[in-house]
């Protein structure tokens, strides 16, 4: 697609309707402790419960049932080394297609081992853009697949607005509504959304400091190509899209960017209150209000939690010892 | 009270009238990846959303609000190590009315936390039931205050129930419940509920191995009073109470024990696959489906999960380094 290939509110609503019989709608959560440390009124929108983990399943469900019958039956091809291969593989399989995944080296097990859960074929490729692009490049010539890009991609953007649709819908009158870039897939639709249903809302994206070429780029006028992610949000290390971009500039998203170490910090506040488990990277919208505290004093705000895919190996599983005494 | 004083539907009818204002009606979560493991149609019942972080909310919600207001106006006390004293502090809350907690040496941290974010006053003692119930009878004594048992208690075990009641009316033609056992007011509220709704699902306890004196106890035909508890489930480590065992006994209820490799096993699973924070004592009854696994085959299974407050403290909350490439 080219970068002027954007979707509209329209697409938003007929993907809302194509995905309807596959994604789930997901609950919207609150906490009186969080809303007292944040001075604000909070709606969690937990895309964490989303099918395969993660808001990603809604763009790559709506591509995949875009497809014609001829075209769909060739397959579909993506590059993730994480939730959007899964997404794809699982959307993939809801209409019995082949699914391949170029997974790039240093890909999080957990989700390496859901693509594959989910019967993807997976291919492996180094971890650079290029690379990447290279080994989609070459199964699409060798299968008949057709590309589904994890953001940059006007179905996927409209998938990942169908969040903010229901979100918006459930809880009227939000002041502020937060979501995690990366690439930009989600924060795209959900730009769309909100300037169609609630005007005046504000749409904040939430970025890590170590991967944030979206303010560069909002801040120069033009999108910064060469750029290397620090961050331990590994859902949130992709340059933003083209399409993504344009987007941004087009309903005034502003970019706040926050630190890993206020995202852990703001991940374990929420499985501590919201008894959820959330990825790093949903927790930087969070993270994010905590930080610009004074911008949201009093508001109403929606922040998409926007996925729950965990390496729980890295966490001490072996019972410690009992503690002495009774319940 | 005596062992005799039992509660009957009536009375975990007007406990969830007497509760509707001040507790939550919490949802009802499914996945199909664990109905897979399972062999069977699993429905959690998921208190660890309750407020408070357990359905102790419930039994100690209706207790606080059934006393009359002057005695109500000299506060109540427990012993608790855990979710019960913290439900207690905020039921107490929820009425402006004094309460005081009797907290044995070995308490999971972040309850003892909790116990005190409600304000209530906490009263250190040490880890045997003599010195607790001691401490809570000095306690009474000096204030007026009223004893609120954790779970030998008619109107703890009736309010506990109430979450049975939501299951079975939310979930019809449930096969099998099952709950956790530690002192046995939530099963006792169970098999309550049960025997009233739906008498063809069969109520099962799941108890820790090293906790088993509720299987001994239904083993013997009489209640053991030695035994010491080694179990990570904080929760479940109390002896089973006088009228919570009658009740078992009365309902025909079956003890499933599991071993603590399992417990944690099981609750690892529910962490991954339905991206909630669960307790160990929680995770028991998914350990007891999976290790009984031919006993529940096919069938339509509700899972009272009792709660999420873990120790998160445990954890490694340091930021990995981040591994290298994009997302």
């Amino acid at each position: 697609m080219s970068a002027i290939d954007l979707p509209g509110f329209a697409d938003l609503e007929r993907a809302r309707l194509r995905i309807a019989a596959h994604a789930r709608v997901t609950p919207v959560l609150r906490s009186r402790s969080l809303d007292a440390l944040a001075g604000a009124e909070l709606h969690f929108k937990c895309e964490n419960f989303q099918r395969a983990g993660a808001f990603k399943f809604r763009g790559a469900c709506n591509a995949v049932w875009a497809l014609d019958e001829a075209t769909a039956r060739r397959g579909v091809v993506t590059h993730s080394s994480g939730n959007h291969g899964a997404a794809l593989a699982l959307a993939g399989h809801t209409r019995g297609i082949p699914v391949h995944v170029v997974v790039p080296d240093g890909a999080v097990r957990s989700k390496l081992a859901a693509i594959e859960a989910f019967g993807a074929s997976v291919h492996r490729c180094a971890a650079t853009l290029a690379a990447r692009e290279d080994a989609a490049a070459r199964v699409c010539a060798q299968t008949g697949a057709s590309l589904v890009h994890p953001y940059a991609d006007a179905r996927v953007i409209a998938g990942q607005g169908t969040a903010a649709i229901e979100l918006l819908e459930a809880i009227a009158d939000l002041d502020a509504l937060v979501a995690p870039i990366g690439g930009g897939g989600l924060i795209g639709g959900t730009a769309i959304a909100a300037a169609q249903l609630s005007p005046g809302t504000q749409v904040f994206a939430a970025e890590p400091a170590g991967a944030a070429d979206a303010a560069e780029s909002l801040r120069l006028g033009a999108r910064v190509a060469d750029f290397e992610p620090h961050t331990i949000c590994d859902g949130l290390r992709a340059l933003i899209g083209a399409p993504n971009f344009e987007l941004l500039r087009r309903h005034g998203v502003e970019v706040l960017t926050v630190d890993d170490d206020a995202t852990v910090a703001a991940m374990r506040l929420v499985w501590e209150r919201l008894k959820i488990v959330i990825e790093p990277s949903s927790a930087t919208v969070f993270a994010a209000v905590l930080r610009h505290r004074e911008r949201f004093a009093g508001q109403r705000v929606g922040l998409i939690v926007s996925g729950g895919n965990v390496d729980l190996d890295a966490l001490p599983w072996t019972p410690p010892p009992s503690a002495p005494g009774r319940g």
